[in-house]
């Protein structure tokens, strides 16, 4: 564990735009238009809350970025954001008008995947020769490929994880409810340094079966499966890493699927390689699964990027032909639900290398056994 | 301070499903698309985050409501909305086409205002011929008008945000960070029953000039003006007031700007009546300030919504000719800013009945003086 990182520099941030700006000139875009969120956060390091009151960063090739910006938030804009150009609008004007200047009457453009309907069919209504598309179809590798310091942040946040992860499984969890277990997850998770906790799923016996299941009255009993998947932000990069383990001794079949699905995580990973692509990482962690006679029971994709938020691109699936690229990070996270039963996952954050992919989640994947 | 109110039913969201479907059509809509986000909890109970996983409410008037699902998050949906049939979609096949054969080739539907650019713009290139409008546009008032079970919970949670308020003055002031102030008033709210807790301003001195400043380092002296304005979630239904309190004597000043505001609120307050226009209670309260020479100072509107959300329409601003029907539930609360020196804000919840406004929040009004 290390102390604070530097924070990123108001350069670091203009180099960002300057990048998602020329990106949109190569792919045909005529500019990009970011709404408050990650790709906000990503770009300019401001923090707003998306509302019914327009903000908006314009990011065009060649121009100085410029965001939209109440004139009630403008001085926080300002103090986050200070190489921004600030374009503020009051309160029963309207907000449309400031950005469709900026926007011009026509082109082609990216938006936030997260922006408001209501700020996009604004624009639209205002600048009816204008298109837009989604951010992550036009531009899927802008945010996807991390640099060494975002690498850093998220092996930081990962070993964070692991931390809380060895400390967990010392607490008792028979005769304790998945909700009691989840609350030392989440003192955990900061106790290692992270400032927001986004989930911390419990997952005993038959709700393990429900990938999505959080945590909640279920006490958990001797002899269960307990999916814990746990993450957040720690230095503003995310954490998110799943193990399985056992509330005493496993039967045979508990151990059976629960190497299956070890096998299948290890293949997902081996899969991981410079020019690969995202459906590649499925397809290898799914055939071990499928080979075990457990396709049917492995319901969700095999992985999600992570960088700013927990849960962004890419996302290891079928159909997804999109090149793997040194930098990028993404959760490689098999699993089986035996509906009625039990389930099993194993999840590790893995960053694609020029040798192949690199976890950054490093706690033992065998079965634990807890109290 | 009552118990935990009788959960809405299955019947309750059917009621406020069929209303809106009808709603729509009355509009001369083909229909309503809703989002994860406010406006399904409030026609369905069900509370999903908003993803780049499609999740989408269609209504349509004649028709029974369906929602489009991640399959992964199906069996959470019928728990929470048994009354809704599901429409599930599996990882790798594409949502839009689940969402398409409901909404039809043409036609013209409202959509959530929070819903996601990336999903509207899934379902505009797939059906081409649709035409798309803001809900809160289309149909301004559908959440705005509360029924009594509603007024109800918002009355509870506005006590509850008042007796936080009647704790917070005991606490010492001078001498601790806004930081600090704002903890306790967080606190406050939980013990009082908020679930949630969505601000908790704490804007001492300049800051105060700030209205959306929220609570920094910044040590509270002797001699400041600080705004309180704090709210958050008490059932499901929203608190939200403010007000300034000042540690030790006001100055003449201080005290002459905080009776303007006070005056101000007043006047906003006794605008509320049925068939008056939201800028009606602007107006009235910014004529106050305006005529006692502050009115450049008072640089917001001077209300908006309060219902499952602390923040939604209508607003009460100039130009929003909407009128004010009883069962509305929104706040009043203009201000003072003085850049650089301090500001004064007031507010209260205010629901409209046939006699006139109705304050939910009713503590006193004048000047406060902490420790």
């Amino acid at each position: 564990m290390t102390g604070t990182p530097a924070p990123f520099t108001a350069g670091d941030y203009e180099a960002r735009m300057r990048r998602a700006a020329e990106a949109a000139a190569d792919a045909g875009l005529d500019g990009v238009l970011i709404a408050p969120g990650p790709d906000l956060v990503w770009l300019t390091g401001y923090r707003p809350v998306e509302t019914e009151r327009l903000t908006l960063l314009v990011l065009r090739a060649g121009q100085d970025p410029v965001l939209v910006v109440p004139t009630l938030e403008a001085p926080d804009a300002a103090a986050a954001a200070p190489m921004l150009t600030l374009r503020d609008w009051t309160d029963g004007k309207d907000p449309y008008e400031a950005a469709a200047s900026l926007v011009g009457s026509e082109g082609r453009f990216g938006v936030s995947d997260n922006s408001w309907a209501l700020h996009l069919l604004g624009l639209q209504g205002r600048l009816p020769d204008t298109r837009y598309v989604a951010l992550t179809e036009a531009l899927p590798m802008l945010r996807a490929v991390k640099d060494a310091a975002e690498v850093a942040r998220l092996a930081e946040a990962g070993a964070a994880a692991d931390a809380a992860y060895e400390e967990i499984r010392k607490v008792p969890f028979a005769g304790r409810r998945e909700a009691d277990v989840a609350a030392d997850l989440a003192e955990l998770l900061r106790h290692f340094g992270h400032s927001q906790v986004d989930f911390t799923i419990v997952a005993s016996g038959p709700n393990g079966a429900n990938p999505h299941h959080e945590a909640g009255e279920r006490v958990i009993e001797r002899g269960d499966m307990v999916v814990l998947d746990f993450g957040g932000l720690k230095h503003g990069y995310g954490s998110d890493t799943s193990r399985t383990v056992h509330v005493g001794e496993p039967d045979l079949e508990e151990r059976r699927v629960h190497d299956v699905v070890r096998a299948a995580q290890e293949a997902g990973v081996a899969a991981v390689r410079p020019g690969a692509a995202c459906q590649d990482v499925d397809r290898a962690a799914r055939a071990v699964i499928t080979e075990a006679g457990y396709g049917e029971f492995f319901i969700h994709r095999t992985g999600h990027g992570i960088g700013v938020t927990t849960h962004e691109p890419p996302y290891m699936i079928e159909g997804e032909e999109l090149p793997l690229v040194p930098g990028m990070c993404f959760s490689v996270e098999p699993g089986i639900y035996l509906p009625g039963r039990f389930g099993v996952r194993i999840e590790d954050i893995v960053t694609v290398t020029e040798e192949g992919g690199w976890r950054l989640n490093t706690t033992s994947r065998e079965m634990a056994i807890v109290d």
